[in-house]
């Protein structure tokens, strides 16, 4: 492995066992010591990447808001749909995203580092904007605080799901969430070909990885 | 003052110290010291009352569920609507409140005592079965998981409201999640009759004290 590589992964573990540590301790109690201990690394190591415990903290909000694995669709409604599907998919396996939600309901945090909300709002705002300009969404309805309203549902939801800890119901629940604002939110005529199903975060995940792998692969067959 | 009643005072305002602390610090990095110099009371009247942190933190979460203030409605559904109203009303005035949600959200004061949540899950359960009873829910709608869609999605709007601190604002994003809700919830006749103004909690709050006033003038006239 190159040496720049192994320094990228050395960064993301670190920030992997910070992420953990601080959604299970909250980020007042936390300890660097804490935090070594979970990634296994040297106290140089640590020290070469980030100077201090509010160094980590950043360092997992930046990863916070991440739209990855958003396809481009027809329908602007379904786009929306997808970002909390996705996120609803991957959060529990990756403790860096389930981290950047808990560190923004953290008070201390929070006052610190600020959050990873504004960005999200922003992104799904101009999101509803765009739907509403295709005459997907119904004329009262205000993007910008439909948008808050929205991410505050959906962490809510997700901080009660993770709480009580079944297997795919933060899926089920992001879910019910959409079926639910939707009629409030949308014109009859979108509405029906909306993809809201459970396990549509997964499929758009899935095809979204082949691409980038493909991408990969014929990135690497014209350089060979 | 009796003797009694000052007792009763005395633990309520040691609560409302412990609620404000643990609400600004976290569960794990609030200490006994700090909770006692917020309520300017002695160490023996706080050990008098409450042994440990722990049995803070659960004499806090005690007084999270209060459902005081909901007036009986001919509308199951507007009976819901008052619930989160009344609440999103009394919240921001009330440090007891507003820590019981914040302690519910710890992660590790979740492990230690649980949340408030279930109480309040089976509560708007409740409503929104005798609402389906009496015709005013759409018949797709399980009232159990939307209870707890709408418990999660109340606390995540709390949070981010909180987080931004504007006055007024609570009250307005949670008449704005009822309003987004209703759609995919209520029969459409049932909607039309339903009063979910950004005051509706402030309003029925005031009736249900004025109420309360002239039931305790009354007795105090009875007993005289």
């Amino acid at each position: 492995m190159a040496k720049q590589e192994r320094a990228v992964r050395t960064r993301r573990l670190i920030l992997e066992a910070a992420g953990a540590v601080f959604d299970e301790f909250g980020y007042e109690s936390t300890t660097i010591a804490q935090i070594l201990a979970r990634a296994g690394v040297t106290k140089g190591a640590l020290y070469f990447h980030f100077a201090s415990k509010e160094e980590l903290a950043r360092g997992v909000l930046d990863q916070a808001l991440t739209l990855e694995g958003i396809l481009p669709q027809e329908s602007r409604l379904q786009e929306w749909v997808d970002v909390g599907m996705v996120l609803a998919h991957r959060l529990p396996a990756e403790p860096l995203l389930s981290a950047s939600v808990r560190l923004s309901a953290d008070r201390k945090a929070r006052d610190l580092f600020g959050t990873s909300w504004p960005a999200w709002i922003d992104f799904i705002a101009g999101q509803l904007a765009e739907a509403k300009a295709q005459g997907e969404v119904l004329p009262h309805v205000d993007p910008g605080a439909t948008a808050t309203l929205f991410v505050g549902a959906w962490t809510g939801v997700e901080i009660l799901a993770t709480a009580h800890d079944e297997s795919g119901a933060l899926e089920k629940r992001i879910a019910l969430l959409y079926d639910t604002f939707l009629p409030g939110i949308a014109v009859p005529g979108a509405l029906r070909n909306l993809d809201t199903s459970p396990d549509r975060g997964a499929r758009v995940w899935k095809l979204h990885q082949a691409q980038h792998h493909a991408r990969q692969e014929e990135a690497a067959a014209a350089t060979a």
